[in-house]
C-alpha cells in the first residue's frame, strides 16, 4: 500500500496545484485559491464517500489532505510565475492523481463489499474526476471531463481492469494494475494529443 | 407497479434523450453526451436518496437506468438531426418521466416512514427535478425549473395529491393519481404555453 | 439556547431575502425566487447534515425554515423597490445569520462527537456559507465566498474560538463566543470595507 499511498499524496499535490492554478487564473482572492485547491484534491474522496454513506467522510476524518492542500495552494501563490513553465510536468502528477484516486475509489468499493464492475467503476471514477468537476462547477466552466480528451476514459478502464484481474492475480496486484493502466492511458492521451469524438 | 415501471422506461428514455441532445448542442464529446444523458436520468433519484440516506443510491445498485441512458445517448448521436423533429414528442416523454420519478420519489417517502406532506412534496420533486438541475449547471446555464414554465410546480400539486388521497384511497391508487396529475397539469403547460409571473 | 434561536431566525430571514433578491435580479419567476430563497437559507444546513450522514436533513424534518424562507420570499416579491434601499440593513442580519448557523453548524460537531478543531471548522463553516455557494452556482456566478470580502474567514475564526474556549468555559458560552466573534469580524469587515487579497 506504501506505495499508493506516496501516489495519493503526488495526486494530492497534484489536483491542488491545478485547482489553485484555475483559482489564481479566475482572480480569486488567497481564501478562494486555498477552497478551490482543497475542493479539487479532496472533492472526489468526499462525493464517493457520500454515494456510500461513508459518514463523516474520509477527508474530514483525517484532515492530512487538507494540510497537503492548504500548503500547496498556498506556495503556488508565491511560485505562480514560474510553476506555469511546468505544465508538462503537473499534466504527468495529475496523471498519477488519477491513476491514484481512481485505484483507491475501486479498492473502497471492494471493502464496502459492493465489488461488482458497475460500483467499482463509477466508484472509481468518482473519486478520480469529481474533485476536478466541482472546481469547474465553482469557477463557471463546463467540466473539463465533458469536454477534453481522454482523462474519465482512462479512469474506466483501470477501474474495469481492477474488477477483470481480481480474481486472477493475488492482492494487491489488480489495485496496482487499475493504477498503472489509468496512468498509462492517460499519459499516452497527453503525449499523442488523443481526443474523443464530438457529434 | 407494472404500469408505473413502463412509465419510468419511457421517463429515463425522455430524460436521457433531454441530457444528450443538450450535450450535443454544447459541443461535449461522446463521453460527455453519455455522461450527462445519465446525469439527467439518474441525477434526481440519487439526490433524493443521498437525502434519505439511502446508500449506495439505487440507481447505482441496479445499473438498469445507466445502461437505458447510455444507449439513448449514444443513439441520440446517430440520429440527432431527425430527432429534432421530434421536439414536440419528446416534451411529452418528458412530462411522463416527470410523473412517474415524482410518484417513485413521493412513494420513497412512505416506503421510509417520512410520509408527511412536506417530506413527500420534497422527494416527489427532487427526484423529479433533479437530474434536470444537475444537467444545466453542468452546462453553465441557470436550472431550467428556476425560470421556465410550470415544471417542478405540477411536481408539487402531484405529490399532494398523492398525499391527500393517500387515507381515502386503497393502494395503489393514490401513487397513480399523483402520477396522472403531474402529467396532465405538466402537459397543459405546454400545449396552453403557461408560465408563472415574473417579478 | 433561545437567544440562538432567535438568531437563527433572523439569520434565515436575512439568508432568504439575499436568495430572493438574487433571483428576482435574475428575472426568475416566482418559483424560482421562493427555490433560491430556500437553497439560500437551508442549504448550508442541508449539506452540512449530508456529510456528517443525518438523514434526512434537519431541514426536511422541520418545515419551519423552509415555511419563513417561502414567507420571507414572497414578502420581498411585493417590496422589491423599497427593499433595496435597506441594504446595509440587510448584510448586518445577514452577518447575524453567518454567526448564528457557524455557530450551530459548530455545536452540530460536537453532539456528534467530533469535536476536533477540525470538524468543528469544517462544520461550521459549511452550515455557514453552504447555502450562499449553492445559490451563486444555481444562478452562474463564482460563489461570493471564493471572490469577496471576509466572509468565510470570520466563520472559520469564529469555529475555532468555539473550539478552545470549549474546554475553559461553561456551556453555553463556547457557542456564544462563536457568534459574537464571528458576527462582529463579519460586520468590521464590512464597515472598514476589509478585504483577503488577490493573488
Amino acid at each position: 500500500m506504501i506505495v499508493l499511498d506516496l501516489m495519493g499524496i503526488i495526486g494530492t499535490v497534484a489536483f491542488a496545484l491545478a485547482g489553485a492554478l484555475t483559482g489564481i487564473k479566475k482572480k480569486l482572492d488567497v481564501f478562494g485559491v486555498i477552497m478551490l485547491a482543497i475542493t479539487t484534491a479532496t472533492g472526489g474522496g468526499i462525493l464517493r464517500d457520500l454515494l456510500i454513506g461513508n459518514s463523516p467522510p474520509f477527508a474530514l476524518r483525517d484532515p492530512t489532505f487538507v494540510l497537503i492542500s492548504i500548503v500547496t495552494a498556498l506556495a503556488s501563490c508565491f511560485v505562480y510565475h514560474q510553476i506555469t513553465r511546468f505544465n508538462y510536468f503537473i499534466l504527468i502528477c495529475d496523471a498519477i492523481g488519477l491513476g491514484a484516486f481512481t485505484a483507491g475509489g475501486a479498492n473502497m468499493a471492494i471493502m464496502q463489499d459492493h465489488n461488482t464492475l458497475f460500483i467499482m467503476i463509477v466508484l472509481g471514477v468518482t473519486t478520480g474526476v469529481g474533485g476536478g468537476v466541482l472546481r469547474d462547477l465553482f469557477v463557471q466552466e463546463i467540466p473539463f471531463v465533458f469536454r477534453k480528451e481522454i482523462y474519465a476514459v482512462a479512469a474506466i478502464v483501470g477501474a474495469a481492469c481492477f474488477y477483470y484481474t481480481q480474481s486472477a492475480l493475488p492482492e494487491p496486484v489488480p489495485m496496482y494494475s487499475c493504477f498503472v493502466v489509468t496512468v498509462v492511458i492517460r499519459v499516452l492521451s497527453i503525449v499523442y494529443d488523443l481526443n474523443l469524438p464530438v457529434v
